[in-house]
């Protein structure tokens, strides 16, 4: 397979984008590479150009741009360079550590959305950090900020969206799907996550759980958490605010305690090392873009070499599973039935 | 100061209930309480009435009950005579750990809003554990539950509400109000988040810092904390949840580990009280409906006497702060303001 790497795009770019990259090729040797960006920049880094291309870009996408003017202007950016590629049939997926709305912007405009669905879905993997004998030790989370505003239909699609990545990626049979929500019981929640859970209690495809709550996420409540962008979002920045928090709280508990306090410390390194492991999500790779036609990850903008090969043995699994044209196919098969949803929505109002 | 409790409300009521109120009766010998509940039951635990009336109620509001309906059905219940006695002007507060929805519908159909005031908004306190010298130990957050769908307007007023609770009850002199968003540039948002960002800029009673982002509310991002119901729930439960998990992997790595993990642990006993003191919010009393016309707090389902003990305290403060009677003055001031902003929101759709 080949992928599209914006070489240019994240806090450590293109150092540790390179180096992740060489890392990745290392292990794969059936994958190529090409890194879009500024050639002698890219090249001070790269030590062995095996199975890597390198095109030059001569504009760079900041993180701090107006995402949908930034493609439009900057033509000659890595990001969009990138992009084009996979739009043009040159690779297969595109990666980026960059800004992430320029990200989306790109998949939708350039590389574009599965025709039937409404949005894409930024879809992301957590930890089960307290889960029940053999459920799996993540669960994926989407929308988790690709979308401000959402509509049922957008949420409702998410659901199965999920489902194939939670199948094809997690290698769960037939994940359990749920709707995050203020309360487990089928009456709760806004006007918005109402619709949506009558809509997903009435697809049989689906193994819908019901609501689910936040409070519950890390002990598995679900293994696809269905949410609109602006809800999951909140969620997965407070986990992860929360979690930072607490390993800060032991660490400077420790720094600030006494002979006895370090002691216990250094004999527990390994307990702390394997928590602060469990929490860092970003190990198992970016978040994708669910919904384009081709694999379109984002990583975190401050990622190193490690989470940037990480993110590329997930783009190489989702690509290997065949998902999205699962996902196509199942899409065109049930577009009546899609229609239908939107119809029942809009007359409802 | 008078205080109605509601004694049966609460997953270990009214055992802990009485005790919690035996434990602030022992404090604060000013206060008189008046416990609603099957009076022989609460006389089982009840060891010493100084101070504590009873009144007898012979019907009890179940935690699962939809709450409208139960308060109507349910004339005898503990939790709705408590609230009937505070509307006769016979006490100034209302506590309980029973059913939330059940005292939230309570206190707007009981006690009633504060004139001027749409809907009230649940309000937290939550812990600042990573803040800069200087900042509050803790900061606000409303609402956290009290409505799920929200207009641009219940978050502009709960703004002012959380300013003037910040002042009375958490002694910070100018708060620092933000708005929880999923970024922290100006246009960040939902339609709804992007209309109360501008309303809260052009305010110039508040001091407004713009958008905050759930991954720094426990660094302290604001003192005050402005969301909808919805978002601002799955925020606290992530948070709720995140800090659980961790704790008990932590738990379990010691468990689950050899000699050496146990030494550690044992060294390490005083850091892990004090984190999962710093962590535990339910020790600063509990959540507070603001925007009614009189203080109407609700601790968590599971409380001990310790909370209940706490959330008195809390009741107390507000009480004498004189708080509600300012915030009255206030929204009577502002209503042109107020109406002026409802009538802005309107035309612009």
């Amino acid at each position: 397979m080949k992928i599209a790497i914006d070489a240019m795009g994240g806090d450590y770019a293109p150092k540790e984008i390179v180096a992740g990259v060489e890392l990745s090729r290392d292990e794969n040797p059936d994958i190529q590479y090409e890194l879009f960006g500024i050639t002698d920049e890219i090249k001070k880094y790269l030590k062995n150009d095996q199975n890597i291309v390198i095109t030059q870009a001569d504009e760079v996408i900041e993180m701090g741009e107006e995402p949908v003017r930034a493609i439009r202007k900057k033509k000659q950016s890595s990001l969009v360079l990138a992009a084009q590629s996979v739009s043009d049939g040159k690779n297969d997926a595109f990666f980026s550590a960059g800004n992430t709305g320029a990200v989306l912007a790109a998949g939708l405009f350039i590389i574009g959305r599965i025709k039937g669905i409404d949005r894409p879905g930024l879809t992301t993997t957590l930890p089960i950090v307290n889960g029940k004998p053999g459920m799996s030790d993540k669960f994926l989370m989407l929308d988790v900020g690709a979308n401000a505003d959402s509509k049922p239909l957008n949420l409702y699609q998410f659901a199965f969206m999920g489902k194939y990545y939670a199948q094809n990626v997690l290698n769960i049979e037939n994940p359990r799907v749920g709707l995050l929500n203020n309360g487990t019981e089928p009456d709760k929640g806004d006007m918005l996550h109402k619709e949506v859970h009558e809509l997903l209690a009435a697809n049989k495809d689906l193994n819908f759980i019901g609501n689910v709550e936040s409070r519950e996420l890390l002990n598995g409540a679900a293994d696809v958490v269905v949410t609109d962008g602006f809800t999951g979002n909140a969620a997965l920045k407070s986990i992860e605010g929360t979690a930072l928090s607490m390993l800060r709280l032991i660490k400077h508990g420790i720094t600030d305690g006494g002979l006895r306090d370090k002691m216990g410390a250094l004999l527990l390194k390994n307990v702390f090392g394997s928590i602060a492991d469990q929490m860092d999500y970003s190990k198992y790779g970016g978040a994708m873009f669910l919904g384009l036609k081709a694999p379109v990850i984002k990583s975190h903008g401050a990622s190193k070499a490690e989470i940037v090969k990480n993110s590329l043995a997930q783009i190489k699994t989702i690509h290997e599973s065949g998902m999205i044209s699962d996902l196509v196919d199942y899409v065109n098969d049930h577009q009546a039935e899609l229609d239908a949803i939107k119809e029942s929505v809009k007359n409802r109002k």
